[in-house]
């Protein structure tokens, strides 16, 4: 789904490794012929630039097709052990398949991806077990120069706990790992939740915009004491509007925001009705328990005017509802992205900025938000996340992809939106490929000191620098440039993706 | 509390910084003259080394007496933000002192050592928050060479979330810092846990030492499933007896371990009487929700013949119940170390492997722990804790600080123990300074890869070798042998802890 043109960050070559030992050949290939290459796991990364590698022309490692083995599923310990191309409906459907009615697994709104590969790109689910990477224990990685490591009690020969404990003996490099470019992981285990004995999904709506302020405070403390317990989804009713997976041509014709009265126009037909904002949530445990939670968060909830709790015995089948139903007990899905549809050809990116969990800062990225699309002729699905403390605001931007025109507006609306949160203190927690140089620029603290330590330890682990150079605005030294150097103004940043000369030591 | 000489791991002289400029002037300095520091926080540490340094003769920059402010406290969001200085208690204190009845601390055994410090070396606490590493969110770094760095959100400038979300963008290098010698830790966030709006203590006796495998059974999915919700404490009745405070002498003046028969005489008079072992429990939330897992444990427990709950009413008001019971509602308390009294000038070391939370293991475990010990003529003091998915069993072994022999074969026997462990795929999750570069060399899976890559890691950060050569068993390359070729037949790895000269690369 590229935001910029098509073959902006485009693979020369595909290989498909089949065990680690061939990983390592890779890789020491790549060193001796100083060769750029990208892995990945497996799954579409739509928002997030899919399979692409960063720099145009580096071959591209597909780790999904052969290395997709559930090495291990423990029914006592809850616990599993996967190579990177097992998918969330793969892990799902062997733990169905081998009777373990004990053990859940966490999902993601889509559920074709890779378990591996979310939790390395920090992704989230919707149980309990929501954060993948904290729920990690547990990694077998090729180091750039080609040698194998394994972290945690996985140092321990003959141990038993690789999967039970995940910090070991002294440093923990875990997380040096994750949303980067410091080597290619090839195993790596999880706790898996147990069946909670019960679940129940519920769903109210709120009627008007300026409700959102009080909602959030509302959500802070009942998501804190997990009265609330999983990743709080707040939407806003365009996303349900574009969830009906109809184009926006069907809705309005004209330039700039579909108004605001035909979204609710149209959300009138919707089987919940129109409001502004929908919060779907799941309650565990058996029937008394959840009772005690639900009692609290109706009687809280209520407190909004207009407030409404559907009920979702009136709900069809089919509805969204069901979807996030599924998700929140931990049954993979792929209907989340109907709204792509809202353009012929659509294409999206997220701007995902993390937030403390107040009414003030939910309103203050929602008016960033619909200013910069407002600027640019864009809608917006707007979803605010709450993780436990923080929150993710998720505005998603769909484009048509054949509409150059339309692309690089997206493009300079969500440059626009990181700019604009990051001078008010607000950070995205993941981005696309395009927006790595940008988003690391503006975690530049003590003149980008973080980003420094980042080079530092990528020279010392990566000295050829073949591995995913740019990943998360990591450059190895023969390709460095300051990426907080460049900003929204600045699209020079994406040019920087090309392999250097064997001579170059910096472009 | 030395188990070797006292001089062995001793400091030349203790600085006292009290900003982070300082801490980098100290950094640099030692790096211009190549002088091994050491930096410590606040708090004892008896059981892994004190404030010693592993080195002789490094300078040991003390933050603690200095840098002792809370320099946030957030009760909407449920977090804080501290210097190495600040105790447990000194938080508690501070949080009833401002009103804030919604926030607890999590407490571990004794209140007077740092959070911070705690934290880094991945100790724990007997609340849901008990892994005290991973509630952190965000820290502020002295690297070896002086520069400073913030992890997560706080490389953000005017960032807001610095202690809601840990993760920031790119890599999270936190995990790097803890246990090692990779940075020196001025500030660190934590999320605080939620006043869970009522407690309960419990405690529950078993009759025989053979119940121990069936206990660990029923402990593994109850507490998976947060039924038991805090860290499960299963202790030992030769433990209580020595929590009494008298010396040995007072039960036994013969060679070898006190036999059982004399200790479970002295059982006898403690108030909840004989007993093999004795498990400490909390449920939380109100009473309701307690009672739901109270009756599920009861039954559960009560499965082993023998089993018996105690009456805490039945108890007197400085009865070891009511120091579990502060504790594991987030009082800080100091009780905990009355077994050293043991010995006269008692001092202490622990046996602390982790493994899964299975019968087999505790036995296999016990029996290692029991042999060893039987060699040695030492008495021995379990405790197995129960993580979630991990047990650790910490095994206290008590020495006369002033008696030679006694010292060497506490060492001998730890050695003993560490190397019987790791054979069987065991190993160690903290240590004393003293066995660091043995249990690091338990840690070889594909010939030490993870320590060489921890090694070149140190390399690169710290190239002069100056930061706690020798912490977790990471030497700079100026110190440098490999510490797994040392086992317990080795102690030459002690001698290692010398100042080489200003010329030398390697000893």
């Amino acid at each position: 789904m590229h935001v910029s043109e098509e073959d902006d960050f485009v693979a020369s070559v595909t290989v498909y490794p089949s065990t680690t030992e061939e990983v390592q050949a890779i890789v020491r290939w790549a060193n001796k012929h100083r060769i750029p290459i990208s892995p990945i796991s497996i799954g579409r990364n739509y928002g997030y630039g899919g399979a692409a590698p960063r720099v145009r022309g580096a071959v591209v490692i597909d780790l999904g097709r052969r290395m997709n083995r559930i090495l291990d599923i423990n029914p006592d310990n809850c616990t599993c052990l996967v190579e990177p191309g097992v998918t969330y409906f793969a892990l799902y459907e062997e733990i169905q398949s081998r009777g373990f009615k004990n053990l859940w697994v966490d999902v993601p709104d889509i559920g074709g991806g890779s378990v591996l590969g979310n939790a390395m790109d920090r992704g989230v689910g919707y149980t309990p077990y929501g954060d993948h990477w904290m729920m990690h224990s547990g990694m077998e990685i090729v180091l750039p120069t080609g040698e194998v490591i394994r972290t945690g009690m996985g140092a321990l020969p003959g141990n038993n706990s690789w999967q039970l404990f995940p910090y070991g003996f002294g440093p923990t490099a875990d997380g040096l790992f994750s949303q980067s470019n410091m080597g290619i992981v090839t195993k790596m285990g999880f706790g898996l939740m147990p069946n909670p004995g019960g679940y129940e999904s519920y769903l109210y709506t709120f009627s008007k915009e300026e409700d959102l302020s009080q909602l959030i405070e509302i959500i802070r403390p009942l998501r804190i004491a997990m009265i609330l317990e999983n990743v709080a989804q707040l939407r806003h009713i365009s996303m349900q509007v574009a969830l009906e997976g109809k184009p926006r041509s069907a809705y309005y014709t004209g330039k700039g925001r579909v108004p605001d009265k035909l979204i609710h126009e149209a959300a009138k037909n919707l089987p919940h009705g129109d409001c502004a904002w929908l919060y779907y949530g799941m309650a565990y445990g058996p029937q008394d328990i959840r009772k005690y939670k639900l009692d609290i968060i109706h009687k809280e909830f209520m407190k909004i005017p207009g407030a409404r709790q559907v009920d979702p015995t009136s709900l069809p089948t089919d509805d969204y509802f069901w979807v996030r139903d599924r998700i929140a007990s931990g049954v993979p899905d792929i209907e989340e992205l109907r709204w792509v549809n809202w353009h012929p050809n659509g294409g999206h990116v997220a701007f995902s900025p993390v937030s403390p969990v107040r009414g003030q800062d939910a309103t203050a990225l929602w008016d960033i938000a619909r200013k910069r699309c407002d600027e640019f002729d864009l809608d917006l699905f707007p979803t605010f996340c709450v993780g436990l403390r923080e929150m993710h605001l998720i505005v998603e931007i769909v484009f048509n992809r054949d509409d150059a025109v339309m692309r690089n507006k997206a493009r300079a609306c969500l440059r626009g939106m990181i700019d604009d949160a990051a001078e008010r203190g607000y950070g995205e927690y993941r981005t696309h490929l395009a927006f790595m140089d940008q988003i690391a620029g503006t975690y530049n603290w003590n003149d980008g000191a973080l980003l420094k330590f980042n080079e530092r330890i990528k020279d010392c682990l990566d000295p050829n620098g073949i591995l995913a150079p740019g990943k998360s605005g990591i450059w190895p030294a023969r390709y460095r440039r300051r990426g907080w150097e460049m900003s929204s103004k600045d699209e020079s940043s994406e040019g920087q993706g090309v392999i250097p000369s064997a001579g170059s030591t910096r472009l």
